[in-house]
């Protein structure tokens, strides 16, 4: 198995598709082999302009990301495209059936396309789309498209790995607060008024205009950016090429105006997330070896004990026992 | 200080007021502060029903938490309601005006409101509103309503502490897909359609039936509850009685039917995100304090080093020395 990731990740820097494919399932299905991987690739990543598209169920982000590869494509980039589902049992796996559209990109060697689903928990969609994120960035894509299915506040918090966000709305989708409550329009770096050839596409435009300029002197001075709204119509292919021009303008303005503070943040982000999820699997999995828990949760059930001091409990037999001898090295 | 939450718990067992604010505001605002506190009233905890209501803004929740409070008491019951508006930056506390009608009740010996806003991270919003929960718990309330003000994932992770959860729902609140994917039918234990004495009430009713028909089978088994609909109008007073009636039955299913493995769940569901937060704040102190911190991120800026890596490198240094003397023992 070792042996065989090295290999893997060989082939996928010298942009192997087979390779890129094994090695995002790999990562995906266990958190220790991800871990191995991204130690192998993390010299070759940090290339990649990511972007997010998010927005609510019914805006066209899929027909809309479809056109941004294939436009990008003929701007000679490279694209990689990861599609996230936290799919609840209510909805199923219905909307991807919209992702029929992308398999004509498979066929293209500059474009590789994978669909990420809920597994186990939502700390693990997030882990396991920025790895694939990451995979796919020492493949050597310049362009990584991250797309979520709907606009809650888990696809939200997934989204929010990218670069440069996109956040897609289109006329007359309805109650506006439904957009507000969800937390879509604070990370917002460019809006996109999609359907634009519908009646009050201008409208809407200048609704966001609005809100926008509401909250500009709360959230905005952070970078300075201030968000475009550009309107397009995925399905007619219109204002793609202008929407990717202020995407690029996004990213140019990143790279000169903030970058160090800017990235820095970022490599923060991203310690204290693989720092977090390292914890509670280490609580988690001694929780479970260890026999002295039954006993506490029935103490916590009679209360003798409260729940933060059996959390104290916990802690303290971790601290002591957790030095035992590493696995993989 | 020490002195005064001993005598502050003592006065709130006997269900005074504004020791009950006070401790809810103590242990809001200090994490250290609300473990004492905890640990001092757990015993006196664990009588109330705890109902959770969300649902998205517009349904009238807030009519229909006045109104439930009201019929409660005029049952006899004593209620506590704890309000959560995890506020955007773009709707500021607007809808908190809904909330002035409820000052009515506040005049009333029996009845204890607190609204609870975000700050500082997500983790604390809900952590504090447990906390809250306990508090009015152990003062003696009968009954405690958590309300929210929206449906996003964050309200409705706040809202799965209660026993029994209600969905409000309206006619017309247009893309139903909206509410699938916010995750909320997952939760629901009674269905509310508030709002009744509008056109297409009994279609909306029939929708919601039909979604949780098909969804039966992957979800109800769990406890073999089957969520009833009911329609009420809040502004009008119909429908409440009902309302409370099927409240109160799920509150007795949940007594009897699956009562030894329903409270052990919770209960150490209760301690494993005890321990979660602790870890959390420990990790986070900890790299705060730590000056080779500094270092670790220039490495991995510099992709000498990957997050992974640099986690298990704090990781390490955590579990060698936080062995330090325990602070208030």
């Amino acid at each position: 198995m070792k042996q065989s990731i090295e290999e893997l990740v060989q082939k996928l820097i010298e942009g192997d598709k087979f390779a890129t494919a094994r090695l995002i399932s790999l990562a995906e299905n266990d958190p220790k082999v991800a871990q191995k991987i991204i130690s192998l690739i993390f010299p070759y990543t940090g290339k990649a302009h990511v972007i997010g598209v998010t927005g609510p169920p019914g805006s066209g982000k899929s027909t809309l990301v479809y056109r941004l590869a294939k436009e990008w494509r003929k701007r000679g980039k490279t694209v990689g495209i990861v599609a996230v589902d936290p799919t609840s049992p209510f909805t199923g796996g219905a909307l991807l059936g919209d992702r029929i559209r992308m398999q004509e990109l498979t066929c293209d060697s500059g474009c590789f396309i994978r669909s990420m689903a809920t597994r186990g928990t939502l700390g693990g969609l997030a882990r396991a789309t920025k790895d694939a994120v990451r995979i796919l960035d020492a493949s050597g894509k310049d362009i990584i498209i991250v797309e979520t299915v709907g606009a809650g506040q888990s696809e939200v918090s997934i989204v929010k790995l990218a670069h440069t966000i996109l956040v897609v709305l289109c006329p007359g989708l309805g109650d506006e607060i439904q957009i507000l409550k969800a937390g879509i329009m604070e990370i917002g770096d460019i809006f996109v008024v999609n359907k634009a050839d519908r009646e009050n596409a201008d409208e809407t435009a200048m609704q966001i205009e609005d809100m926008l300029n509401m909250a500009s002197t709360i959230r905005f001075n952070e970078t300075g950016w201030i968000p475009p709204v550009v309107k397009t119509s995925a399905i007619h292919n219109m204002g793609i090429s202008e929407l990717i021009d202020r995407i690029e303008e996004h990213w140019r303005f990143l790279n000169k105006v903030n970058r160090d503070v800017y990235f820095r943040k970022r490599v923060e982000q991203d310690v204290i997330e693989a720092l977090r999820s390292k914890i509670e699997q280490m609580a988690l999995n001694h929780i479970m070896k260890n026999g002295e828990y039954d006993e506490l949760i029935k103490k916590v059930a009679n209360k003798e004990v409260d729940p933060y001091t059996a959390a104290d409990i916990i802690l303290n037999s971790i601290l002591h026992r957790e030095e035992e001898p590493k696995e993989n090295e």
